[in-house]
């Protein structure tokens, strides 16, 4: 049984919870957060907590809370012989270092609070400072069932970055056909199939043999066509932008 | 039982043939197709021709083939009373009104001989030139079981923008993702329940309500950390742009 301390009740901290809590061989000792009300859905399950310096001694400390918030919270935590990991893409493990082990426990997927995940999906990137502290988060990982991989802080970095293009930037351009729809008094959900279809088709296409459209043809017609059509200046633009990158496989 | 020919053995004219030949109400009597090639997985099933002045009569005849080649086919075709439609989402109607009876089958997903779709998910935009030139699209189109619309010219021509947006220019950002991976050793398949949930999102979120982000944020250290990273120029201006669309809800 491995002991684990949650620190954190943001959407990942708050996913985190329900994951670990119903994991076999993991005993949440404790769920900490600087607010009460954010961890009322644990109550009665597991001991909350709003005092830093309440926190019990356990073999995993998760630090669950915003990219800023890591260093001060590790400072916080004081010395611990666990294992402190946080969570964060794009923050190297060393900001850890003080501590003798340390480590990070980085769940790739994104997260509203509105959603329920399936935990067993979700992809766990680990880093650990010893080969044993690798152990340890990997028995942790494993428990939801996902896929368990070790990538180092530099990849962690260029997966953050890959993640923000597939994921933000991808939900920013549904979010501009959502506003072409409605500007044609078109519901949003006659694209909703062809939005699951692209993103299904990675699974057995790589992206760049799966590419069609006027882009790729580059059917001039077309794009002026469509560039004439749009009417908002920022969609213009991407649709320039991209439109190039892809002639150019850029 | 409507008589239908089909037109054009491309990647949407093969898909179509494929879902016509299993539809209960409907006769396929027809494939036409320049060469023969591109239709022998329908060999001793329906009855196949490369000879346009072949065609028979029939209730319907599907035009699906390149947005450059329906006005020169529908000429080729000669006056018929059936009903003549294309499949186009960028081409509006009138290019068929040389036909007293005419219209637009739009499936509106995204397509690739390789991988198989079904059918019955698809959505079908419609439109016809009389009533009852509609009631006969709706029969076949009810026929694989898809949502149904009735969809304009002009709105069809800005749900196809709204398409390339959500379709080939998401799909070159997986590509963009894709690289960013390669270039770091990572597996891109670590973005694969990434890219899933994104798109899942959609039916219960709207995509302006589900951004997430360093760009939404306003999180200027990541953004210029992730900008500095970046080492393609391409990859560079896509991410500035796109943060900065983010930034304005634009």
């Amino acid at each position: 049984m491995i002991n684990v301390v949650l620190l954190g009740a943001g959407n990942v901290g708050t996913h985190l919870y329900r994951a670990l809590n119903k994991a076999n061989d993991i005993a949440l000792l404790q769920w900490y957060n600087r607010s009460a009300n954010a961890m009322k859905e644990a109550k009665g399950k597991v001991e909350l907590t709003t005092e830093i310096d309440t926190i019990k001694e356990a073999d995993l400390y998760l630090l669950a809370v915003s990219d800023s918030s890591i260093a001060l919270l590790s400072n916080e935590l004081g010395k611990r012989k666990g294992l402190v990991a946080h969570t964060a893409g794009s923050i190297p493990m060393h900001v850890l270092d003080k501590h003798l082990n340390h480590g990070v426990f980085y769940p790739l997927q994104t997260f509203s609070k509105q959603k329920e995940v399936d935990f067993h999906k979700i992809p766990l990137c680990l880093e650990a400072n010893t080969a044993q502290n690798l152990l340890l988060l990997e028995q942790v990982a494993k428990a939801p069932g996902g896929p368990v991989y070790t990538i180092d802080s530099t990849q962690r970095k260029a997966l953050h970055i890959a993640a923000v293009f597939v994921n933000n930037f991808v939900n920013h351009l549904y979010s501009v056909g959502e506003q072409i729809c409605e500007e044609h008094q078109v519901p949003f959900s006659v694209l909703h199939p062809l939005i699951l279809e692209t993103a299904d088709k990675i699974k057995s296409l790589s992206p760049e043999a799966a590419q069609t459209g006027p882009a790729l043809r580059g059917d001039q017609l077309v794009l002026n066509e469509h560039l004439k059509q749009l009417t908002k200046t920022t969609h213009k633009e991407l649709y320039s932008i991209i439109s190039a990158a892809i002639q150019h496989h850029g």
